[in-house]
This record gives C-alpha cells, structure tokens and sequence, in this order.
C-alpha cells in the first residue's frame, strides 16, 4: 500500500468535487474568489478522506458521501481563513500563499469564512437530497458535526487557544483538552460521521470515532513539532511561529523526544481500532494514521 | 388582533428557549458569554415567529418546530455581529448597547459569530432528533436556509453592501438586489422553511416564501426611513448613520414618501398571498405584515 499514492488519488476525487461545488449558486463575484482562492489552494483533503475511507469500510459507496465529506473541507478552510486574521493569529502566509485577508481584504475574508461554514451544511443535506442517502443517517452526521465544529469543539479550542496565547503556565492536560477541540474534534467527527452515514452500528461508530480521535492528538503532536524542526515549504507557514506568538505546544513543554514517543503511542491506538476489519480500506487507515508520524519521527 | 401583544408572546416562548439552547455543549465560558450576549440581547424574534406561524397555519404543531425556529435567530444574531466588526461596519452601538466586539474582544466577536452559526445547524438537526419532525422536511429547509443564509443569500448581500459603501451611482435595481439578499433571503427563507416543516404541499410553500420576500422587502424599506426619521433608541443604533457611511437607502434614492408608498405595496403583495387561509394565524401574519410598515407609515 503506497499511502501517499492513496491519499492522492482521494484527494483529487475531492477535489474535483470541491472545484464545482460553490459555482452556480448566487455568490457575488468577488466573494467567490475569495472562498475559491482558500478552498482551492491544495492540502491534503485529510478530513473529507477519512469519511469517505470510514464509510467504505463500513459498506458504504463513496460516490453518495461525497457531498457530506466535501462540506468538511470548507468547515476546515473556513476555520484556517478565520485563524489566520489579524485578530487572531494575524498570519500573512498560508500554504505558502498570502492568507485570505492579504490576498483580498479583512471583510472579504470573514465573509468568505462565514459563506464556506454556512454552505457546508447546505452540502450535507445535498447528501441525502442529491446523493440519496437516509435523511435521518445524515441529521445525526450533521449533529454530530455541528457539535465538533462549534463552541464546544472546533470554535471553542480556537477561543481557548488565543487565551493561552503568551500566558505562561500552561499544563499538558491543558493544552491536551483545547487540541482535542480545536483540532481533534473535526477530525474525530471526520471519522465518526463517516461511520454514521453509513448505516453501522454502535460499537462501528464508536471504533471510528476513537480511531479519529487518536489519530488527531498524534497529527497535532506532529505539526507541533513540525513547527520546531521543519521548513517553510512543508509547513506553509514560517518555522517558529507559534514560538514566536509564545503558544504552548508539546516540545516546549515534554521536549521533542517525549513528543515523538507521545505521537507514536497515539497511531497504535488509532491501529488497534482497526482490528475488527479487513480489506483495502482498512490497510490504508492504517497506513494513514502511521504516515501522520512518519513525516517527522 | 393586538399584534404587538401577540408578537411579544410567541417572542417571549423564542427568548425561553434561547435562553437554555447553548448551555451544557462545552463551550468555553468566555465564548458562551459572548455568544449569549448578543443572542439574549432582546429583539422581537421575527424570524423565529415566522417559521413558527407559518408552520401552526398549515396545520404543524409549534413545539416541534422549535428547535429549527430558535435556530434563525442564531443565524440572525451572528450576522449583526459579524457585520458590526471593525473591518465591516465598525458599528460601537448595538441595541443600544455595546456591540460584541467592543463588550468583549474582536477575536471573541468573530469567534462568538462562528460558533452561533454553526450552532443553529446542530438546532436544526434536533427539531427532527429531538422534536420529532420527519428528517426529510428537515433536511429540505436546512438546503433552503444554507442558500439563503450564505454566500448566494445574507451573506453575499453583505459582500455586495460593503462594495456599494461609499461607491456613487447604485441604482434602486442594484439596491433592491443586494437588500434582498441581505436581509430579505433570510426572511424568506423562515417562512419557506415553516411551510416545508408542516408538510404542507407546493402551493403553500410557494405562498409562504412570496408573503416573505413581500414582508422582507418592506422591513428593510421601513429601516432605510428609521435610518432617516427615527430616534437612537428605537433603532439601537445612531440616526444617520448609514448616510454617514455613505450607503445607499430607500429614502435617498426615491425620496421619503415614495419609500412609504413602495412599503405600502410590498405589504399588500404579502396579505394578498394569505387570501387561501383562515383562522388566528393568518390574522396574524396579515397583521405582523402591517405592522411592519405602521412603524414609520
């Protein structure tokens, strides 16, 4: 299994997808651009990957989830256009481009964040009107996902995360429970929703869940380290930022060999998930989850 | 029929169920605090009520719709905050308090903004989850109210005012295009979604949403000449100040009296698409419609 072939090959399917699924639909021309420019701008596709990999797993055809998985990519581009403002992180690099509000204006880009979030449940619910998935399998995901995205997930860390910004102090536990907001908890209902829409059972929904629950700590530890022992180019941000900005992140607090260690244990917990299953899918979940390591350790 | 009266009730059965509808979902207490700051800052709760009696007038019980009615004044509230930041409109005053950003911090208001939007679709979920309606329904609004709370609705319509700020030459055509977007959409859209909810059949649907795009039409009409006649206190915000932005408004393109006249007309348009009806909730709309434009006329 060549993970980083697969990944690609998953990625572009998304891709293609995301390239038609703001056009059409009223959106002035400039504001257009500016989600565009963000949505379009490369990546991994991670998330949309991980609910179409979850819902094969689990008997689902991919082409059905589609929409569903694509909305995931425009909750994560909205909360990267957002972060990056001058409010907040005031990041004027993203992916190696200007962020948003450079390459536009500051209002351009929190209109372009609010157009993304709020269209990306327009494409969860096309997954059942369009797609022809159960209306009640894809409410469920749209919960779930609402509840990760929002003030007591995604939101919520990004809010934690700016109170930490240069307080000294913080504990590991601390900024453990504000990554799994803030990171860990789109990526754990990445997996989760996956396993929802496609009909499984409980005790399927929970090994999703858990797998993209520890597979998001491993991948933050990882592009917190990144941050110390990386490169412009892979980061698309410069090195030593967070340093600079004073955020906690692991090596500053256990060190850069613990963090590995920290990382490492994560992925196997993530593979023991994966016990119960067989096939193509589940060879590359776990390879994905092992790759999110690989890149540093 | 006291419309006021009868607004005020249903608003305060909106506000009892606003109040409790972010608690206990994990989000930060700084957050939460902001986000209730401006969702239980008062307000008549007119599209809550739309979706409410417009679901009750064809026949669908209002409890069930709940969850989804709250959920436009999520929508609603994150809107004003966002729009009132200082990249936006820098507004400082807000129904006649504080605006988000300027009672808490800009990073929370645009965080706060983030999480009520996400949030009211979790809410729409639960009016199937929870309330019990057919997750179809729910899912056919939830498309309706992303398009017109999004790029191609509300939120384009803010993209297109901040590009009409300042510009001269924005013709009445142009005006009513981008205030149907930004305010009239989401408008629309509650009474649309409160027929889809009650199952009713595509001639309802259809009267639902033209009595909407009517009354919106004549509510921003109506706040132009509030804009122009008004008092702070009335309109929360001060007196001229879209006209010391240099927007354009109703009454500085046409003049005040046929402002009115045109209100008037958008008012009858919408009691016209009642005629079908019978019983206390057409009284309702059919006053909630006058109403609206009884303010200034």
């Amino acid at each position: 299994m060549n993970v980083k072939e697969r990944l690609g090959a998953r990625g572009r399917d998304v891709e293609a997808y995301l390239a038609g699924c703001l056009r059409g639909k009223g959106a002035p021309e400039r504001l257009l651009a500016a989600m565009e420019y963000s949505l379009l701008a490369g990546g991994k596709r991670l998330r949309p990957v991980l609910v179409l990999t979850w819902a094969e797993l689990l008997g689902c055809d991919a082409a059905a989830v589609m929409p569903f998985a694509a909305s995931m990519e425009l909750i994560h581009t909205y909360s990267l256009i957002h972060d990056d403002l001058p409010a907040m992180d005031d990041d004027d690099l993203r992916r190696g481009r200007p962020s948003n509000h450079k390459q536009f204006d500051e209002a351009t880009a929190i209109l372009a964040g609010d157009g993304l979030l709020t269209e990306a449940f327009g494409l969860m619910a096309d997954a059942s009107l369009a797609g022809g998935l159960p209306a009640d399998r894809v409410l469920r995901a749209v919960r779930v996902l609402a509840a990760a995205a929002g003030a007591g997930g995604m939101v919520g860390g990004q809010a934690v995360d700016m109170e930490f910004t240069g307080r000294t102090g913080v504990t590991l536990d601390e900024l453990r429970a504000m990554h799994a907001m803030k990171t860990g908890a789109l990526i754990t209902a990445a997996c989760e929703c996956g396993a929802i829409l496609s009909g499984a059972g409980e005790a399927d929904v929970d090994n999703a869940r858990e797998y993209g629950r520890s597979v998001g700590v491993a991948f933050q530890i990882v592009d917190d380290i990144l941050d110390v022992v990386g490169d412009t180019a892979t980061l698309g941000k410069p090195v030593g930022s967070d340093e600079a900005q004073g955020k906690s992140t692991y090596p500053a607090l256990v060190g850069l060999d613990r963090s590995k260690e920290l990382a490492a244990g994560h992925v196997r917990d993530a593979t023991d998930r994966l016990e119960p299953y067989s096939g193509n899918e589940k060879e590359f979940l776990s390879a994905l989850a092992r790759y999110i390591v690989d890149r540093v350790c």
